[in-house]
Parts: C-alpha cells; structure tokens; sequence
C-alpha cells in the first residue's frame, strides 16, 4: 500500500518537540552531537535492540526504562559509543537524572542512546552542561526536527527523516522517524540507531507486536543485523493524540497502522543502505519463488553480504558468478539447476544466468544498467512462491577510507 | 615441532615431475595458465573439496577419480573456473582423456582443477592443443617446478611453493607443495588450490585422515572457508618412494608425518592469507584459554573476518573496540568482562583491553606495533585451556580496485 509522505520529520505527529545542539563531545564545533526528543504527554513505547553479546550501557538502561511500557523523552549522543567503559552505566544513568530533573519527568521514562567509537570513556561534562541548552531549544517545528536529525549522525553522509500522514479510525495520523546508519559492508560498529514518533493512539503491547513483526522485514533487512553494532537500537513513541480509538487488538487499524510503520520503516532501511560508508549504490537483492520465506532471506543475504558481488557492482561489472557461489555458501539447500539471475535498474534489466548456467547477454547493455545508482540483482529460484528482500551497497574505496583510522 | 625447510617444491620428493606453460587461456602471452604434475609410478591420494553447493565441474570430476584412492597426475588451468556451464563436465572429461592418452595412464588417475571466471564457457581448444607441449617440458628440476606453481595463480602477487625434509623410519623423507589463493575478504571467488606431494609411503586411508584433520588447523583457518569457493581443492599425492615401511595406521611414524604435513600447510595457508587480494599485513588472530576449541575458532574467525577490523588494520589504528564487537555477534557465549587483547608485532605488544574495558596505552606505541607487515590480535578468554589461531589480512583500497572489475 502506498502511503502519503510529507515534508517533515520526528515532530510531524501531534505532541512531540525535538532539538540538536553541538555539546562538545566532537572536536568539530559546527557539528552537532547530542539530540533530544520529547513528548507533552507520557507515550507507549515500543523498542529493539542489538543482540551482540557486547552492548552498550545506554541499550542496557534503555531496556529496563521501556519495560513498563511508557516513555516521555529520548536523549542521544554521537562521537562516543559509551561501550566497554568501566563507567558506562553511571553515565547513561546520570544523563537521565539530569534530563529528568530539566524536564520534571522521571528518569525511567527516558530512553538513552550513544553511537561512537567504542572503548573510549564518554565525557559526561559536555552533556550535563549542555542539557538546559538542549531543553531550551525544544520545538515542534522542522528547523528543530532537523537539528534533532543531524545530532545522531556519525559517518552518515546524508540526514535521514521522513514522515507520513494516513486516515486511521477516521482521524489523521501522523508517524515520523529519524535514523542513523553508515557503515554498510557488515557494519557491526556502524550503529544503525532509529527514532519514531506517531500520534496514534495504540497500546504498548500492540505497539510493540507491531514493530517486532516489522523490523525483520526492514532494519533486519538491511545488511545489518548480521553483525549487530554494540549499540543498535530502534523505538516507537506512541502519544495518542491523534484521537483514534486505542488499537488494542489485532483489527483492521492495528493493520493500518502496521503498513504505514512498515512503510516507513522501509524507507528508513533503504535511505541507511543507500548511504552505506563509501557506497555510490543502493543494491536490493530480491530472492524471489522459494520454498520458504526466512531460507529465501538467508539466500538474498549471502549475496548482498558478499564482498565480491558488492565490489562488482562498484565497478558495474556483471560478474554473475559471484552471486551464484554467495548462493552456493549460504548454507541452505537448493537446486542449483534452476536460478536466474538479472540485473535490473531504471536503465532496463538484462537476464545473465538461466538455470544454473550463463545466458548469452550483451556486455554494453548490461554496463548500462549497472552503472545507475540503484540496482536490484533479482533471483528467481523457482521452487515455491516466498520472496525475500533485503538492501545493501557496493563496496569502494571510500569505506577503506573510512574505516582505515575511523579514531582519529 | 620445527621441520627442515628447502629451496624447492612440488618436485622435491622423489618420483615427481613438473610443468607450466602459456596454452592460451589468458589473453597476455607472458602468463603461464596451465600447470602439470605427474607421479612416475602409481601414487596414493587424498583429497578435500569446497563445501560450496554450486562447485566446479572439475570438482566434481576430481571427487570421482580419487574415490578408488590412487592418482597418477594433476592438471589444473587457470584463467576460467569451468563453473556454471553447461558442458563443463564433458570439457573437464575431455582434459582427462587427452591428457590420459598423452601419458598413457587411464584417465580415472588424473586430478583436474581450475579456477579463474565463473560461467564463461571454457576454451577446450587451447587446453587440448597445449597438453603435448605440457608433457613434453615435464622435469624434476626447480624450474619445472616453478612453472607449475606460476601457472596455476590468478591474482596472486608471489608464487606459493614450499618443501620440506624429514626423516622417517629411518628414511630421508620429503613433501613438496604449491598454493595458490589471493582473494582474503571472504575470498568466496578467489578459490584456493593447494597440491601437495611426498615420497612418504603411506596408505590411502592414513593420508586421507592426516589431511582431513590438518586441513581444518590450516587451509580452513585462513579466512576462507566460511565462504567457501566454487572450486577450492587440496590434494595429497603420496608416491612411496622413500621407502619406509608403509604407514598403514596411527603409529609413530603417522604422527611424524601427520606433523611434517601440518606444517607446510601451515606455510601454505600463511603464504594465502599474507597475499590476500590487496593486502598489505598478514593478520594472525588467537583466541586463547576458552572452553572449546571449535567455539574459539568461531571468534577468531569473526575477529578476522570483520571489515573493520580489516580496515583498522590497513590503517594501523588500535580501535579494540570493533575486535570486542566481533566477537560479541560471533553466536558464541562469553563472559564479555573476561577478554583481555593485546597487538603483538615485531616491534613489541600492547595490551589494549583489560577484562573488556579500554587498558589504558600510548597511542605511538600502538601505532609503531601496528605499521609492521605482521601483526597478531592475541585475545586471552580467561575461562579455560583451548586456543584456536587463524590468519587473514587487511582490507585495503587495492581490494576494491582488484575486485571492481576482475573480469576484463
């Protein structure tokens, strides 16, 4: 279902504000680094997190804030990960008692976030000291919801927001969201961090359903989880004020409501993807009429893992036999009699392998296709009627670049 | 155990000749791309092969030739992988048959590999044509040798050819080997190909299981397996003709030569893994005093496999914080405040992490370890005896640049 997007961002829903300021925590002082969110009334909240064994401080705090299924505020730091720091839980935790004491909420209804580097001890000053700042700026309108945006980038080279209105139980809903997110090539450090607001009114229980059965299917998708950051993190603050009967049930808006977050949250994975450290591509692979929907996925996976397929379609080379072995390693069964593999963009599509086996194509037609900017490599297994999607991007050498003294 | 190393190769042991010639599968004259090794007289064999569910055609013929445990020659092209054809299985067949025919020996004892583009049909022609001129240069001096171990790279920077002499039962006894293998960042494509030869007497059964457990402590810790290649194959040939008492079962002398064998493998799977595609260091990755060997192996090879580690390593930027989250999303259970890591080089250590948590170091000692061409992450579990150590290298600009368009 197509859903109706609109200019704006975390604050497009009813009863929400947001700023971003530059506290100190980066050397840059035009950079801003630490974001805060807010709602006028207590919200349900849904939320998911990595699920690296190593995580973060500020992941472990918020998992026990968003227990009781509530929450008023997020707070967000970039230039430090605030992970494998002896301190880290004292910090997370004195950063909310401060912003609670500014706001008058109380702390356990703050969700706390970092993306950084890791290791190195988070200076706590700069964000104390910046959080009446922070407070002050507080607005609902798209200059503060830009700030907020741009606080929580790290290596990300574009900011990522976006919003959408639809009709729900007869009353407008709004849901907007910011995220974070680099590094693409198995990002385990490149936190992928993604904030949403809406002003529909939804328990925290079907909140919750909702987002757990999406997040599969879109920040799951992106060549991400794979190898989960320190510091992932994902939540949905729901304040109700769009006047909709509560969805408390699985009915016809819980559906609703449900496509619209899928929608967004689609469009959020792919805006992550496509701005991939280094990458000058969104990839898309498209597993499609397999037996089974989560082996399909694990197949799409392989490919848009492979630094091999990844590296040639940098250089826009149809190297088709790169996607067939990422296949043949991906540790599910198949029958390697039957694939067919093509490449398509907004440039056409070419066909390259039929059955298994190469199919005569033109070299031209196909440099044509893979030198735009956005390519589905489409996978037709042809043994049932699941399909898979997920996003990556081309690996170059921007992301040795980046990667090569990410600390300094 | 320290074993006796020569300046030689796949002829050193007795009974082996050698050959490599340009046939004409690559476009540049200079480059030799067909490799011959024969056995002067009947030989044992062993032989291990990619896991990979869409494999080579001349994998699949070469499975079937060993089954009977007897080999007679080796003959490998590269240039073209025979992968994803349609006639891949005659063509590689029709290399046999010529080839048997050539040497009077039948084609059931001839070993066929290849590697290079997966899914352009193969040019049988210049194959067929060159085998008399292959037979003709056969030779056991260093040069023949050294043909051969040119003619099976690909994007190999230095040929692979180690030898070795020990004494066994009183007899002098020697294994001889070459590699090749190039592609490190999950080198799915960059297939591996080791051949190795001895005139240790030695039955089918033992050889094949002193290979079976070596290959996983060497070729299998090189950053390669977890994404196995279509045509990944290491091979044994054993001709006797030392003349000790035939190694019939696990005595003495299996173990001494089980220990010989294991250690030029580990040259060799070194010698891969430090000419990784672009690689400028060889990583070596310890996982040491944790419960289960097989689970150490999972984190060192998550260590070693991570992009940013890799580019860290490029770098020479002691960023312990992404070894920590590699080993945090390998799947395996640790106690993450247990770790301690250190980066070890020629020019000394540095302990980085101390029980998970940032040890404080000086950031130009850090930089002088880890500008050297060899570096270790030595990563101490603390929670029991087991170590696992696997090589790989680092992720540089020219990995993109060999990578974004291998195929012209």
């Amino acid at each position: 279902m197509e859903f109706n997007y609109i200019e704006s961002g975390i604050t497009a829903p009813k009863g929400f504000k947001a700023s971003g300021i530059h506290c100190g925590l980066r050397k840059n002082t035009e950079r801003l680094d630490i974001a805060l969110i807010t709602a006028e009334k207590d919200c349900t909240v849904a939320g998911v997190f990595t699920q690296n064994k190593v995580f973060a401080a500020p992941v472990g705090v918020t998992r026990e804030h968003i227990k009781n299924g509530h929450a008023r505020a997020i707070i967000c730091n970039s230039g430090n990960a605030n992970t494998c720091n002896n301190d880290g839980y004292d910090k997370a935790n004195s950063t909310c008692s401060a912003l609670a004491k500014e706001l008058g909420i109380s702390e356990n209804d703050i969700i706390v976030a970092s993306t950084g580097v890791i290791g190195v001890p988070l200076p706590l000053e700069p964000i104390i000291n910046g959080i009446p700042a922070l407070v002050n700026r507080l607005a609902s309108d798209e200059a503060a919801a830009d700030s907020a945006a741009r606080a929580i980038m790290t290596t990300d080279t574009k900011k990522k927001e976006f919003a959408l209105e639809l009709e729900l139980d007869g009353k407008p809903v709004r849901i907007g969201g910011i995220c974070k997110g680099s590094g693409m090539i198995e990002p385990n450090m490149a936190t992928m961090l993604g904030f949403i607001t809406t002003d529909a009114d939804i328990s925290s229980e079907m909140l919750h359903k909702a987002l757990s059965e999406i997040v599969c299917y879109t920040f799951n998708s992106v060549s991400v989880d794979h190898d989960t950051s320190t510091n992932d993190m994902v939540t949905v603050l729901a304040s109700g004020l769009a006047g909709n009967t509560q969805i408390n049930s699985e009915n016809e808006f819980y559906e609703l409501f449900k496509d619209a977050l899928r929608s967004i949250c689609t469009k959020m994975a792919k805006a992550i993807a496509s701005d991939g450290e280094g990458a000058t591509k969104l990839l898309e692979c498209r597993v499609r009429n397999f037996r089974n929907k989560n082996e399909a996925k694990i197949l799409a996976k392989s490919v848009i893992n492979s630094p091999l397929v990844k590296t040639a379609m940098f250089g826009a080379d149809a190297n088709w036999g790169r996607v067939l072995c990422a296949l043949g390693y991906a540790g599910v069964d198949f029958d390697v009699t039957l694939p067919d593999v093509k490449f398509v963009s907004d440039a056409g599509e070419v066909l390259v392998c039929e059955n298994g086996r190469g199919y005569p194509f033109d070299e031209d037609i196909a440099k044509n296709i893979l030198v735009q900017k956005s390519i589905i490599i489409d996978i037709n297994m042809k043994c049932g009627e699941e399909t898979a999607v997920v996003w990556g991007c081309d690996l170059t050498y921007d992301y040795v670049r980046i990667n090569g003294d990410y600390r300094s």
